[in-house]
């Protein structure tokens, strides 16, 4: 057997275990693992270091026109997928919006066009359905998922996007029928409006009204909600970003009648709370999300989620704004939501969960990798290290002491919303289907070479 | 590298991924996986075969002496071993009982002797507390754990080996301490014993009167006295056999609120149900275990606990007796409890869980190995197929029909307690440390080639 | 003292207390409660009678066009307050609604020229709030409630009269400042809709896939929804109609997060189930009412909420049609909603709850009586017996057995839903204002008596 | 009708209703309820104040000799009717332990020989089942019950008096079949015990270590293991002192499942929280009671438990030290529990109760009044103003304003708990079976003229 990359001397981690063994490479997939590996081409020295498949964020909106103010945001494809691979991710699932009229396939052709030459690693999109006034858009679902493009994201509430409950109901119907897991944006659309417009209309625009507008219940209401329509159809469902402890015991009670339900957190909620929204001037404004931050108390109750296995996922729902982007908003209901999130997201949940004991490593290479894969049809090819998959590898060095700061990213964003953490243990080299993509927190790879992952139906995890 | 024994052309699983991949055996290790390995001194061709970890059976009574009335139940160590060998089985945790006035060593060692020259296949001992009036019993945890006896087991009910609840909690309290997983068996003795009394006195001595004496509600009791006495004093526990919905609504909400807390539940409860108490005659009397068979609706409730992880383990309490021996009984609180299971185990979840869709094979692997594996310091040498890893290995056929019959095992029992149960998906092949100790249903090898297993210390799943 | 009435020889009894007492009668007041009355004109003897304040009914439809077939139903103010009284009723509160484009007024107005000369006894007016689009509605909530229509009936489904979330959120809002309590018939319009729709398309368009199609989680999601907007503006609440444990439980949750949500449940609930909708060829259309007919255990639920006060008010929504209007329906969704009972239910409540045990008399009282006058503004003017208060009672013979059946009752329908029914314990006279309206089953009084009874403000109970 | 007394001008209220109306009094008894008396022998003016049924303390220990230490507290029958009277009290339920081998009727006989002479107002006893080693201790519940001590109270915890989870099932079992009430105090004792210890043998000696050794989930444990005991048997049972939220929430689970369950709460759990044993030296011993004082949040959960009716009954556990006593304990585990509360308790809960629209009159006087009345066989008799009822009444100044201090108690005690604590509504006269025995504070009645209550078999409420 000729290996074209041998990685010798790691410790090599899965979700399944941690044991010490080599690992080699040929034609981009992995094809052998064994404490003893014949002489590779290229040869590297992982002592020291801890080996996982790559990370998988499942979450990111690069090249995104929002859908407000109609502005892009701050990362394309190319310097998106560029940070995303610096911090250890190898693939990425894009959104692919049906913007007003469009059929399914134009907002997939957009977002190719847009990726075409760009990318650093391998990418997927997800159907955002937004527009069932389009003839054909349910029965399209099933002819783009045939295509590879194999998942739907609706969103209860934000303008411009939203479904209404009925259109909600005939997606999941559809979805079920189709073998295509739908994920969820789930907010109480008319509760935050009221409460926006509440707070608005008494004048209290800065930023620290935002958490009030938009409070935990509106985000269980919408994913109780949701949650059973999918049961009393026999869907599953899939929540992104779930923020707080009463979206979480709405999953609960799902669960324990029956529903098949998955949950993704996304770091800002791990990280960082309300508590921001209370800087001085509108400097709050640089954390505005969708959901908002919530308390200590959902921090802790996500950190305990993740340990005992209710949620399932972590990705960033990276959107970056530049810091005037989000300081100049006239009041805290047009600040343009979302963080630049994937150069530091791995490595600040290795440094936040494993080296400080909240989650073992497996369950980091859980929810990093293996899961998103199984869930989004991406498994075995991705998501694991076994003979026949895709040589998608990480190197953490587990004692690597970080500091984020303040244009640290390479990404287009001029702030670092985690400017300040500390962390130890972070990522150093990551590796594309055989291919060194990046390495010490630089890029070696060059734009383009990153391919769309057709990916299959949905199984259970 | 030199190969004793190559696996090739299986269909691999383990608790993270199924993958076409070839798997090399030296020295009784795990050595190599890929799908391309040199040649072996022994060949197996696992075409069409899933090759997974074996299994791990953490709660066999064998060789025990029953506590109420003094005799030994049907198997030692010698057919106990041999038919879960047969069964997929590659390791096996015993009980080590403090007799009362004894040691916890001496336990260990009268277990030793029993073992001795009889296993076929790996065992544990788990350290069964229950005489603190024993000088020394709670400083001994600590010593008996560092010679790798690293798990303790109580019980809150059962005559002669139940602690009271002071004991229970001082036990906990060392165990947390000194890093040593706590099983609990978990029935309200108050409630029981008040029930069991109030049927017999009213002459309400048969066997469909059991499952009443003894109810959920019992269970429940216990487990939510456990749970909260444990997760005051900040110490893990673990509740076998469990075998209801209200048990395990105790420890969902105990993890609500942060308690760690690990679940074994035991195939009789998945597979049979409370209405085998009313056959005629006495026939349900060979169905008496504790805690009772339930109903239909706590099936359901475990299935789907397995599903969604709520459930960690799954083990048998193999406690065979003779059909004379339960159904001689004066009434029903005199039946010996206990079935032989450790044979038809692993095949039964693997046909009625994985080939009828309830659960995934991945979720399999974790519940039959790689968890007891991990809960009981035992991972990652067995419990994955890693290189370095014993090569504890299982054949299934996933093909493979199954009627069980009375007379159809291999232990010294003379009835099936599932005798009628048809299963399609069977293990056909064992490997312990890289011989084939069991094959088609046949022990191939010598009573004594097992060896004990000395435990870490409990760390989180 | 000079008594116009003196009732001797009762056992009175209220939502506080049974005793023995005479009760004098003045000028259509209660003036006097004493073991020892001086003479009066007329003299009632009570002897081994209960006598009790008069059952306020604050949920009837007479005289109603339905919403969706333009017919109307077959009550009138006249038959069915006469129907009422003799069934042990004093007071209705009937509703008006906003038909599309009116006013609130024009809905009062329309109702006060329906009951003119007709009501037997007092009546109240909720005024439904349907369509916001007509100018100044949510302003005009405040000055009808000036006026003494001072309650608001919102629908969350139903077609043409459902208000949108963001509707309900503002009547909600309003209602709070104003000291309006807001009534909700809660069912989640999308997913009814849906499966509705799901079942016709199917074909399924017997009787017995309605309650299939307006399943329990309809009204739970509904529920709790209403019920969180209601706690997130600082609201109170109140749900028609409860009918199923599971949006028992929604109240529940509700109130341990500190909402205040009152409920009413209906007889149809307590004393028929599902099973009717599976009677020979086409029956079970008589009993459609929405939300449909539930489980033995939703049953058992709400009489168990009855008993440990979760339950606050028992009305009927008395909306009754001929057998042929019920049974000529195309589909289950065609067959219009509702039936007759407003002269059994006081009787069946006291024979199926307080002669049977299930609810004290104190109980009766207060959902019958005391707990409905409160809410809605009437009390202490009505809802019990003390000096000063309207002299409105009912004496009850808690001996009276009675059989029901068809053509049995005052009111203009051909059958009663309840025939063979058996009950013991049944009111035997009614007395509005200190005038006798109707005895042993025959109505006294004139039509026209009745007059509108003026509402205060909502007060906690 | 000749009348002794005539209150005049007042406003009555009742668990009913609030209304103007006079009152009449003969022979100690109500006759007469009117705006229009007869002339009396005595009139009273209550313009401006509010006539109330007189408070019932179902909770009092009056000359009792602590099981721990030997010591009595310091208020005897005399003194302790006294301030209960001046408080607004007019019935009171001591309690009569079974010392170690008397039989039940010894501890009876013992308090109605302390009683004698010494009672202002009327006093029943409940028996305390403490023994039941005692021959016929069992069978003597009926047998007391029979003669008007129809109660049970039993610990689980505390020395001395706690009985085992096996007693206290037979106590339960009897009680159910004798139709008798069984009062519980709930806490685990094995959990305490263990907490106490661990903080005693580590040093922390001061009392605010008190709270964390017997914390609300010791509580909880004990309320939820008893509820499931009393439901599993089908008896009804009563939490007396009910102090925390997770104690509330076994309630709500236990009601759920259809348990009867009945719940008290004390002034000390609504008034005072655990921030007490905080203060400076070792003042914080004066507020020991049990169970401890909670956090402010549980209560805010039992002020809205009142409000929802989920706590039934509200009693002192009146049992005062001097400062002295409290305060030269060698730790936290040897003050003596309990404090003086007979005086001010119904004053404080009008203040913060009613004046500050916390509950309605009608709960105030449901839980002071009528229902311990009812639940504890006085009712009708007592508990309500109605003819034939014992004439027990107190007047009510809505706007009396009062201040606490050391040193304004009627009792022997040389402290007030609530010392500083203004209000707003206190009672300023009292009146037993006719006739006036406290007023403006002082105390007008003589000692003796307090009559034992012989008290019914349990009803449900």
């Amino acid at each position: 057997m000729s290996l074209d990359i041998a990685i010798r001397n790691g410790t090599l981690a899965t979700a399944d275990a941690t044991f010490e063994s080599d690992i080699g490479i040929s034609d981009g997939k992995v094809v052998l693992i064994s404490q003893n590996l014949p002489e590779a081409k290229r040869e590297i020295d992982a002592t020291g270091r801890i080996v996982v498949p790559g990370a998988i964020d499942v979450h990111t909106h690069f090249d995104r026109v929002h859908s407000w103010h109609g502005k892009k945001n701050t990362d394309d494809y190319e310097t998106g997928t560029r940070a995303a691979a610096i911090g250890g991710i190898t693939t990425v699932v894009n959104f692919a919006f049906q913007e007003p009229g469009w059929d399914l396939r134009q907002g997939i052709d957009h977002e190719l066009a847009l990726a075409d030459g760009n990318a650093h690693i391998d990418f997927g999109l997800h159907t955002v359905v937004a527009d069932l006034s389009v003839d054909g858009t349910l029965s399209a679902i099933k002819s783009v998922a045939d295509e590879g493009y194999a998942s739907v994201k609706i969103f209860t509430a934000v303008p411009h996007v939203g479904l209404t409950d009925p259109e909600i109901l005939k997606v999941l119907e559809v979805c079920r029928d189709d073998g295509v897991l739908v994920s969820v944006h789930a907010e109480d659309d008319p509760l935050c409006n009221h409460l926006v417009n509440h707070y608005l209309e008494a004048g209290k625009t800065h930023v620290r009204y935002f958490p009030k507008a938009r409070p935990p219940v509106a985000e269980a209401l919408a994913t109780g909600r949701v949650a059973a329509y999918a049961r009393e159809l026999g869907a599953p469902v899939y929540f992104v970003h779930l923020s707080s402890r009463k979206a979480l015991q709405e999953v609960r009670r799902s669960r324990e009648e029956g529903g098949e339900v998955y949950v993704e957190t996304r770091p800002v909620y791990l990280y960082l709370d309300e508590s921001r929204y209370e800087l001085p001037d509108n400097q709050g404004n640089l954390y505005v999300c969708l959901p908002p931050l919530r308390s200590k108390m959902d921090q802790e109750t996500l950190w305990q989620g993740m340990r005992n296995g209710e949620i399932q996922t972590y990705a960033t729902d990276h959107a970056p704004w530049t810091s005037s982007q989000k300081l100049d908003a006239p009041n805290f209901s047009r600040i343009p939501a979302g963080v630049a999130n994937v150069q530091t997201s791995i490595g600040m949940l290795y440094s936040d969960g494993v080296t400080r004991g909240k989650i073992s490593l497996q369950q980091f290479v859980a929810v990093t990798s293996t899961n998103p894969a199984k869930l989004f049809g991406m498994w075995p090819r991705k998501g694991t290290l076994t003979p026949g998959a895709d040589a998608d590898i990480v190197l953490i060095d587990p004692r690597r002491a970080v500091e984020l700061q303040n244009g640290g990213l390479a990404s287009n964003v001029d702030y670092d919303p985690y400017a300040g953490y500390q962390g130890v243990g972070w990522p150093v080299m990551t590796i594309s289907r055989g291919e060194i993509v990046a390495e010490e927190g630089r890029i070696l790879s060059k734009p383009g070479r990153g391919r769309v992952v057709k990916r299959s139906r949905f199984q259970s995890l």
